[in-house]
């Protein structure tokens, strides 16, 4: 237990933080430029709220998120709101609702925060960043890519250079083993064992399916090797239209950005409850975990959607810092304060004197200022 | 009551909104604008998180807040954590703690959203969007000038020209008074008399004051008139020491800035409950209520500090709109990514066709393109 006392000083929940000069200022620039190049690409910004009832918090893409998400009764209606855990459910619901009449495909991206009840592997955090876009009412390889193209143009505008996307169709293995040919024991332990990529269980519990379940497992890694080994596999009709559809996404990335460094992992189903298709994971070299997710899905109407998140909270230890710029002290000499705008538009940070009294300069030092402001003119320090 | 049907589909709870495209983005920039205008100004921005542990977030300059506060216990600890309803009291926790050691005076900003349990007197809204300026470590005319100047030059940059600050110095009436010469009762008639703005009703209760209180009361008006009449009154030591100040903080503005419009209320006292000094409500024209409203406190270490916080959420209403950009439509044809960079340079926003098939002219109408992108020229549609 903390004691009263610790707890009434500057200490803070575990998950939470305070973001401190530079770092905050770093995050919302950071912030910006990611958001201007989903603008450019024709992604329009919405705002979802905080809170909204976990009744439509929590339906459909939303379930998964429930266990993470705090409820506060709204003292109004008397029924439970949720404090968002996620906010791609809520795009979902705003496509569905108030811009069902725009035209399709939609193109949406957000930016927020969001609280989680318990932090994640990776991370304590439990007040997350996300950004992010949707593109809401098409299906098809080419949407896929745009998501993916659009986010790494994203992850450049941060400045950083060395990522990849890690592509997994979580149906697949379904479509292979037919389930209906295993007890639910026997699937509990094959499952357990994919997902664990423990080949020499997985040989154990594949039963007719451990030559081909294995031979996927060992083809994980860079996309053009696992697409050449994956091509030799012998697979049942639908499991090849879903093969198929992936080789379509990663070609039509490729046509378009062909130096995006792209993986398959073809067995990994855990954790995409909610999706379709084509699944996401977004890398950053230096950084250890996701710094993003996304893939394909059924939207409230059952409208199909692709989207990915990325976490810019993550993201901005790589990212380029912006320069600081010069900080001029303007001594109390009643000067117009539109004098100053001049300064700022040249890129100088100004400090206004508020002593009528004291030396200048000696206040200028104290406030790390490179230069003074004399009457209309910039003195180096 | 509201039934389930109902609250299943787009319901969100009073008081809260799905900010749209367009108005997403208007938020987004203003916010920005005025943002840059308080780094300009040397304000470091820090980001506090939506929740803390309520003991902190409710101590100080926070407990007059309380009621407005929704609490969530941290299942980590069993404490209760606030869900922040205003920023201000954990900027001042930051300076006390966390910024100790920087120069001061301190100077920080923030921008972010906060909850209220309630909808306020002139909106129904819970959530809030707040940014403002903190100016820690320093009371004198020229600190509490200081930030009324920066957040005027915030306002002109969202294109807000007409607005006002009204001042207040909440402790004038009482220095008058001397509230020892009252019973409770009479101070309590009197005070709400004097709060009502009732001329007779502080004539019938202000008993050897009413003279003095009416003329304060009729005196209340734009600030050199306002001080016309101030002046002519016989105030005791400390009332006097108080309107002193008061006039020193208003030339201290005029000397730098003499267009901003300033009313002075001097006997206006509700609601600034923490506050030591002078007062500050911001209004814009075409906007009931205030946009913004803030003044002199002591912060957590008793430092002496002066803030303005603004509704950027409100305020916005009134800011120039972003000129939304033209839009291309980029046909299927496996074109480069870089390519299009080249279009958003020049201001363009791309929207990526989806679709193999398909006429790409009604693609581009539907769309709302105003131009279709060819072997690398634009043509107008």
């Amino acid at each position: 237990m903390i004691d009263d006392l610790e707890i009434s000083n500057a200490l803070l929940p575990v998950g939470f933080c305070d973001v401190l000069p530079s770092d905050a200022e770093t995050e919302a620039r950071g912030l910006q430029k990611m958001m201007n190049i989903f603008a450019n690409y024709g992604y329009d910004r919405v705002n979802p709220p905080l809170l909204e009832f976990e009744q439509s918090l929590l339906a459909h893409a939303g379930k998964g998120i429930a266990e993470q998400t705090f409820r506060i009764m709204d003292p109004e209606t008397r029924y439970m709101m949720g404090l968002r855990a996620d906010i791609t459910p809520q795009i979902a619901r705003i496509a569905a609702t108030r811009l069902i009449n725009s035209p399709r495909p939609l193109r949406l991206s957000y930016a927020g925060l969001c609280i989680w009840v318990k932090g994640a592997r990776h991370s304590a955090a439990r007040q997350i960043l996300q950004t992010g876009i949707e593109l809401i009412g098409i299906d098809n390889a080419q949407a896929d890519a745009e998501v993916i193209l659009v986010t790494a143009q994203a992850l450049q505008a941060l400045g950083i250079q060395a990522f990849s996307f890690d592509l997994m169709m979580p149906q697949l293995v379904q479509a292979i083993i037919g389930p209906e040919n295993f007890t639910s024991a026997q699937l509990g332990a094959l499952m357990r064992a994919l997902d664990r990529k423990d080949v020499a269980a997985v040989k154990y519990y594949g039963g007719d399916y451990s030559d081909i379940l294995t031979a996927m497992l060992q083809a994980a890694g860079p996309a053009d090797q696992a697409i050449g080994a994956l091509r030799k596999l012998d697979f049942p009709a639908e499991a090849q239209r879903l093969f198929e559809r992936l080789l379509a996404s990663v070609k039509a990335v490729r046509n378009q950005d062909p130096d995006i460094e792209l993986t398959i992992d073809p067995v990994e189903f855990r954790g995409w409850d909610y999706h379709t298709g084509l699944c996401i994971s977004v890398y950053a070299d230096g950084i250890s975990g996701e710094v993003g997710r996304g893939g394909r899905y059924l939207s409230n109407n059952q409208e199909p959607a692709c989207g990915l998140t990325l976490r810019p909270d993550i993201l901005l230890q790589r990212a380029e810092r912006p320069l600081s710029k010069s900080r001029v002290f303007v001594p109390y000499d009643c000067h117009r304060i539109e004098e100053l705008s001049k300064l700022h538009e040249e890129g100088y940070v100004t400090l206004m004197s508020c002593a009528v009294e004291g030396d200048p300069e000696e206040e200028a030092h104290h406030l790390n200022c490179q230069y003074i402001y004399k009457k209309g003119k910039l003195f180096p320090l």
